[in-house]
């Protein structure tokens, strides 16, 4: 038994990273992305759980008002499928393109880049099924990127033992 | 000596949520305790502490604006217990609306019966004595579901050793 | 190798806590310094990484727009070294001024009093070298209260083995 408890308490924990995103704004999804990309590289596991507007990051460019759903559901989905505003100086819809512009100019990577690769590094992207059920939302309104549907009980089974949790 | 670390090793932490509910939105109120209900039942120790604007989803429905407070307390006070509203596309107060008859219509538990719900899981409420002291609220103010007034520092002591940490 | 496993699980863990600073405003300052000097003087290690509008609340008071920003970034300082709002019932920047007035009242340390504290008590200041470089920040544009300019990977490594880690 003693030799049990050597090799558990001997193996290093492999250092991982969930970040639920709940918000849909362009300046949180690139704090996320920055986060879930450099951890990855750097030889983290890295889960995003997508909840509420956090959907609206991995929602299809070309997504169509679905006649699934109802008026509500089209009046939310209608609003947020156009381009993500930012948390603060929005400046009814400049802020972002000004954000966007200054990062092309400093040299830092785009939102849909920051995506890209955290795809080629293996981050695990799970969208909330309970906030894909109020809002109407199914496989065919997100990103192919997503994969898992799943609810908190699989969020917070990823999030026991990791050693970074954030909710952004 | 070596038989103590064995029997600490060997024992299974019991699993952990702490969330400071710092604002009072609708939608965050609901992401928080969807968490709240999901980890309690699946065996979690569950601890909420509220503060700032989360004190709102706290308080006592008929709230009446009391003599004891200022003039901006009262302020703050009547704004904010007004119905929750949305951190997103709250629309002058028809997303809240919308969300609500959403939720309804597609089963998911409404914000009522989530903190219920927690409140039969022991899900343990904290009202945080700093907040209260600034906006002028007292345990009349509040609900009955508060456990304990207490400052940072009880906080720190319950996050310390929890598995899951966040910020909502 | 017994020797070894008994003197690592009998070492107890500094407790740690780390916070992302990533908004700009009053309140959510105010919540985070009250936890990082709360922590400080209780014998934790604390970490703030200062990210996006976060970094408004290290500015220099006299900081005066730079000859060497572009309008955007000249467009974003702007805006944003002007007293910092709530994110809640900011009544067009008459709420932070209610809400300083009703701390000092009701006995509460102000921000200002918060972050000279937290210095005191040496928490550490991080600000995030890429926000810093898409805003067109540099180190004469921040309080000298900054440790270290520094981007996720540090974070990361800081957060890792942390007992507490918050995205505010």
């Amino acid at each position: 038994m003693s030799a049990d408890i050597g090799s558990s308490s001997g193996a290093a924990l492999k250092p991982k990273l969930t970040m639920i995103l709940f918000s849909g704004e362009l300046d949180k999804a690139i704090a996320c992305f920055t986060l879930a990309t450099t951890a990855a590289a750097g030889g983290f596991d890295v889960t995003i759980f997508f909840t509420f507007w956090g959907l609206n990051v991995i929602k299809k460019k070309c997504f169509a008002v679905s006649d699934s759903q109802n008026i509500f559901q089209k009046a939310f989905n209608y609003m947020s499928t156009s381009r993500l505003p930012l948390s603060n100086l929005n400046f009814l819809g400049l802020g972002p393109l000004m954000m966007k512009i200054l990062m092309k100019k400093t040299g830092a990577a785009s939102l849909e880049d920051l995506i890209k690769t955290a795809r080629e590094l293996n981050v695990k992207f799970i969208a909330c099924t309970t906030s894909c059920g109020v809002m109407g939302l199914g496989k065919n309104h997100l990103s192919d990127d997503v994969d898992e549907f799943a609810g908190a009980a699989t969020y917070l089974a990823e999030a026991k033992d990791a050693s970074i949790n954030l909710f952004i």
